[in-house]
Parts: structure tokens; C-alpha cells; sequence
């Protein structure tokens, strides 16, 4: 189609198609991605609000896993994650579920059906930042929802990991550093506890821009504030974190 | 006292009385009251956990304020605090007040007797930062009572500090970044919403090891997340950042 493109992942090979009218992932995924821990080859790992799938497409790369399911609402980002997953032939590895995250006995319904049990050791999820205003002019259109809280909020999130992760599971969230409070604080009602956290700063002059959070289902109410990671170095370029990152 | 040391607090000629069996303030209380925002010589501020009043006595030489209270409780760092405010000739500015931070009627009752009404406008807190153990050797030694939650939790300044605020009041609390979660999230439950937070790094390779947190009686639930302050060079020095704090 004449507004998608296929963009090189940078990470073995790996290819994600994109159409300009939607949402592109950003550095915020592929930071996320990165930021997930998974060494065991039997986890099964859960990515919410997936869209074109670029996380489990660099989750599939970068860590141990057995499968991950793939859940995105939206037709048109459904369809794109869909051809993803062929392009890059991981059929066998991720499993694409269409439909809402709130959804919860459906999704749980899926994974029991390909993993034969419905455990969930790792929820991933990129959701959308920004709160919804009122007189919008296109609470429809696909980019706008892929970017604002009207099908998915903070709370939903919490909610549907809290009910679908194993006892001691992880959820991994990157999201604006201006919600923090609601991200620590919503997360706790639902007995998703703050375990580690990472600030990404554009450079060493500007104030954090995205933070990565690391939850465990149960966990003890002390966290662990990472050193920041730096995008860009004073003349402008990716800092050496940054190209680790991409594997370049 | 043998014990006792006069240190020049490098700001304004101010000196602190410290006795080095007690608790010795650190960088934490002086990166905290440079964090304080007060430009109106209409505040009154009142500085819970004084221990030996270095907060108000720098808050005294750096920003705008009619009175600061300084309420401690243990009568050895009563002592100093008393000591210290005679010392920098600050009887007319400074007003201790021996009590327990808990005790919010007779806080509020010698705010009343010396401003006229109950109305603060700014708390400031460095609280002990550990949690209580069992079987520890010297639950009533003055340094362990400073430094652990014996006398004093983070509930305790919570609720102090949300009933003694005016509406739209700020509270700053400077503590370790291990307890994030419990600054933000117990603070939320007592109507202080935090609205500003800085986190401080030894240097650019380690975690941050001191969280600043400005809060705001019921406050919006945005928060503004400031780059960190970084406190050494790569060659050990202090950065230049630490040494305009420290107005050297």
C-alpha cells in the first residue's frame, strides 16, 4: 500500500512494516523490549496494546521465551501485526490475538488453548499516553487512538495484568515520566508493586522524557531507581547505550 | 563539649554546632533546602525532624519567609537546635518547638501563638530513612532514633504535614529512592499530591542514592520529573552544580 514502508529493525535482520497514517513505534518500544528480563526458555510472555508488533518482534530476537501473544484491538494495526509476524516467519513463536485488553477471559482463553495452561509469567505493554481531551476532532481515527486513553487507560492496564500474571510475574511498562505517581500508585491498588525503574534522558541537559518500569505481582514495597539512560551525547549523536541497544 | 564541632556551613558565614555522637547532617539536608521553592517573605515554613536545625538555618540565609518552626524531639538535638539559632543570631526568624512530630495540635497551637493564626504554607521534612529491625542493639541511642522509623514513620509526616498545610501547600521531603513507591503513593492517600521530584547520582555510573520530592496539598496528578543532580565529576571533585549549592 502506497503509505507503508518497511523499516530494518537494525536487530538480526529483523523487519517491521509500517503505514504513515497510523501510529510508528518509536525508540519508547524498542527501549521496552529491552528492557524486559526473560532467561527462561519456557516463559510465556504477554504483549498488550501490541500494534504493528514491534516488541514481540525484538523480544523474539533478544530474549528466552516460549511464546508471546500479541493483543491489539484495532483492525488496521491487527492486520499490520498479523503480516509482521509472517514477514519475519514467527508463526511458531507469536500469537496474535484481536481484540480489547479488557477482554481478560478471552485472552486468557487463548493461551490456554496454545500453551495448554493459562499461566502468564510476563506482561509487556506500551499503552497510550496521553489523556483523552474533550472536542476532539477525531476520536476515531487510528493514530489518535493508538495515542490517547479512550480504549485503553492506566488503570485497565493494572487491572488486566493484575488478573492474567502468575503469582510473582512481571509487567513491564514504559510510559510519560509526568504520570509517575499514577503509574506507582494505580499499580500498587491492583498488588502490582514498582520494582525497578529507568528515566530516559534525550541528553545530559534535558530532564527525562520516558520511564521504564519493571512490576512484580506481589512483590515487597521496595524499588531499585536505575542510573538514567542517555539518548544522545553534547555533539548529537546516539550515545555507545543507545547503539548496544540497536546492536549497531 | 568534647564531642562537639562548630562547622562553617559555607553559606553566608552560618555555622552549625554538630556533636559527632549524635546524627551529623549530610549532603541530603542541604540539597533539600536548596530544593525548596520560597519567594513570598509572607511564608511561614516549619521543618519537621529538625535534629540540629541545619534546614532552617540555611532555609534562613537562601529564601523569603516571615518564620520557620523547627520541631524536633529528642532532647540532645533539641539542644543543639536551640544552640544553633542563638549562634547565627536567628532567635527573631528561627523558633524551635520540642515535641513529636505527631503532636499536630500543639504544633499548630505555637504557630498560632507566634504568627497570630495557624496558617503554614511550606513543610519541609529530612525524616529518618530506615525501617525499623527487630533485635536491634540500641533502639534508644540518638543517632538510631534519627536515622531509623522508631519515633516516626513516612505515614506519620504524611499526615502532619496534610493537616497542618494550608490548601495548595507544598511539602518537601528529601529520602532514599528505595522507598518511591511509599513516597508517592502514601502521600496520594494524605491529599499531597507530588509534583516535582529530583533524583541525585554520586555520578554519571552509579543509581541515584537521594530522591527530593515536592508535594502539593491537593495538588493536580501531573508530576514534573527534573534531569538529576549529578554530585561528582568523573574525577572526583564535586560537579559545578554542587558547588553553586554549597556557594563555594
Amino acid at each position: 500500500m502506497e503509505k507503508e514502508r518497511i523499516d530494518d529493525l537494525g536487530i538480526d535482520n529483523l523487519k517491521i512494516i509500517q503505514n504513515k497514517d497510523y501510529f510508528c513505534f518509536g525508540i519508547d518500544s524498542v527501549l521496552l523490549a529491552n528492557f524486559v528480563v526473560s532467561n527462561n526458555n519456557r516463559n510465556v510472555i504477554v504483549d498488550l496494546c501490541s500494534g504493528s508488533g514491534v516488541i514481540p518482534v525484538i523480544i523474539s530476537a533478544k530474549k528466552k521465551y516460549s511464546k508471546i501473544f500479541g493483543v491489539e484491538l484495532q483492525d488496521e494495526m491487527y492486520d499490520l501485526l498479523k503480516r509482521n509476524i509472517s514477514l519475519n516467519s514467527l508463526e511458531d513463536k507469536i500469537i496474535p490475538i484481536h481484540d480489547d485488553i479488557k477482554s481478560i477471559e478471552k485472552i486468557r482463553k487463548k493461551v490456554i488453548e496454545v500453551t495448554g495452561n493459562g499461566a502468564i509469567d510476563i506482561i509487556v505493554c506500551n499503552p497510550p499516553y496521553k489523556k483523552t481531551k474533550t472536542g476532539i476532532s477525531n476520536p476515531n481515527n487510528v493514530k489518535y487512538i493508538a495515542r490517547h486513553e479512550i480504549m485503553c487507560n492506566l488503570e485497565d492496564v493494572f487491572k488486566t495484568a493484575s488478573l492474567l500474571l502468575n503469582n510473582k510475574g512481571k509487567l513491564y511498562i514504559v510510559h510519560k515520566p509526568e504520570r509517575l505517581v499514577d503509574l506507582l500508585e494505580i499499580a500498587r491498588r491492583y498488588k502490582l508493586e514498582a520494582k525497578r525503574l529507568k528515566l530516559v534522558q534525550p541528553n545530559l541537559e534535558l530532564k527525562p522524557s520516558i520511564v521504564l518500569i519493571e512490576y512484580v505481582k506481589n512483590g515487597g514495597n521496595e524499588i531499585i531507581v536505575e542510573k538514567p539512560i542517555i539518548e544522545y551525547t553534547e555533539s548529537g549523536e546516539y550515545t555507545k547505550e543507545i547503539y548496544d541497544i540497536y546492536g549497531m
